[in-house]
């Protein structure tokens, strides 16, 4: 927020020659996807115009999987919790013969998918409660800090979306704030999202379990419990926005059908709205999916976004680069 | 938020001189809180100091009732679920007859108190739930615009403590984010807290209901369920500041035994820590409460504060004003 802050101060009293000068997109091919975005960003800040937009009003919501970091082959949190069950399997003897820890541990997907939803939710209780809430977070950040993507050998924080990353900067220097609302959870993404993103805890939004203050030793805890509190997805996400930022967004970012309520929700509300999914085109540069996948299915969502207009970007035509160059 | 920023930007490019020659706290009288308060705020944002607090840190969380608000003589929130049962009896014959509705239409408070705990929720619940999200905030926001408290006969939101305005308005513009953490209904409290506080909605945490997304005739609302989702109070204070900032604060300002666990809470963090309680002692200027009061019941907080050296304002000799001048 403070950067944003500092931004805004430097956009209004420094820098705004040159940065009218320069692309604030520049790995979004010129385009429609690109055009639409940054026409509807001219005329909210265009202060008296008929499409103005008042500042405290400028909130863009973002989801995170598949929108703003890669959600193939599977999705980050998941393969956190594959690996914490291997982590933990020394102090959990019984997990050897005891499914779905038992495929966990060997490393066998198809014996873990028998398991079926049933198993992958034991699979996220076992690895997720129990901690407190700092404890789980030293967890995500000793993880995160290494843990790579099984088909590219990136670390997952690579494989963030470069024209994302320009996206949230550049709504960011228009006086928007930028929340993630995600159906990954809370506590799983505020320990790295404002290194990765630029977003601050305050503004991560997610699924979430409930939580229970107690003092141990006198010193207050909060124990993550083995219940959920919140799916911030699908028809989730708008309880999640209203939850946590208590004003309809005028900008919403998905890529799948789980965005698809927040998309409605968003643009729904009077004045201008803007809605856009990411389409997974591209099977070089990433993985190209939509209505078939298990993951991040595109499908009435699509659908939806053809019939009202919403924007629709290819990743293959509309962005010049996925990832951020090698560091 | 906003509003923030540029106040923000103000004191760092134009107003240093001036504002550091006023009083930013012109209605706390010179002692030992005002001196805690500013001696606290002026190390955290000392650069370079033993002290200093990075401005992403700068997180102060307030109650509401009875910290920023009169709570006296019954919660604000109480009476507008009164009122509203008033309103809606002619839509409900049968309550004429049935408890605790029967004894709140008739302005009967001593059989409304022989209901218990079970009658006043239900009273909330009947107020509260079934509206959507918008139909709840309008009600809200025209109640508000004309509702009086019954001893003062001034409009509630005149109710408002001055010295603590300007404790918000000192502390964002030092770089403080100022979040209110409250008992309070969180969709109660948002329709206006932006005009009274200068807290815009994002910045509010309170108790909450579940929601529920669903589409009328193709558009999409939230409806209010009658179903408790978090109670933000007590020990349910720091699981609502983790949910939706977190972050730990470093600041915490209360006035009652619920708000002790957000006090504890906050200062067991590393580093400088603040802890406030207003301590309502001036019987004349507003009500005199403490130990024995069944609202806003100030006793464990206190002994808590006076064992661990947090800062305990005196109303009656710590504050000039208590509320606003009349306009």
């Amino acid at each position: 927020m403070r950067s944003r802050m500092l931004s805004a101060c430097l956009v209004a009293l420094v820098a705004v020659p040159s940065v009218r000068a320069q692309d604030p997109l520049p790995s979004w091919n010129d385009g429609a996807a690109k055009k639409a975005i940054t026409e509807f960003v001219s005329k909210a800040t265009k202060t008296g115009g008929p499409e103005f937009v008042e500042p405290r009003e400028r909130i863009a919501v973002f989801d995170n999987d598949g929108t703003l970091w890669s959600e193939q082959p599977i999705y980050v949190q998941f393969a956190f919790a594959m690996d914490r069950v291997k982590a933990l399997a020394p102090q959990h003897p019984e997990w050897k013969e005891k499914e779905p820890f038992k495929s966990v541990i060997a490393g066998d997907p198809k014996g873990l998918a028998a398991t079926g939803e049933k198993g992958v939710l034991e699979v996220i209780v076992a690895t997720h409660a129990g901690q407190t809430t700092e404890e789980f977070a030293k967890t995500v950040q000793d993880w995160i800090a290494s843990a790579k993507n099984p088909i590219t050998g990136k670390l997952y924080t690579e494989m963030v979306y470069q024209p994302m990353l320009e996206l949230l900067a550049y709504l960011r220097a228009n006086g928007f704030e930028t929340f993630i609302v995600s159906g990954g959870g809370v506590e799983f993404m505020r320990p790295w999202t404002e290194r990765v993103y630029g977003i601050p805890p305050e503004q991560v939004i997610g699924s979430r379990g409930k939580l229970k203050y107690e003092l141990r030793d006198g010193k207050p805890v909060l124990l993550k419990l083995p219940e959920a509190d919140l799916v911030d997805d699908g028809p989730g996400k708008p309880v999640g926005i209203q939850q946590g930022i208590g004003r309809r967004p005028v900008m919403a970012f998905g890529n799948s059908d789980g965005d698809l309520a927040m998309l409605q929700w968003t643009t729904s509300g009077a004045g201008p709205r803007f809605a856009l999914l990411v389409h997974h085109t591209d099977g070089e540069r990433e993985v190209a999916y939509d209505r078939q996948s298990s993951i991040g299915k595109l499908d009435k969502a699509w659908d939806e976004a053809l019939a009202k207009g919403w924007t629709v970007v290819s990743t293959k035509d509309d962005w010049k680069t996925i990832f951020p160059p090698a560091k």
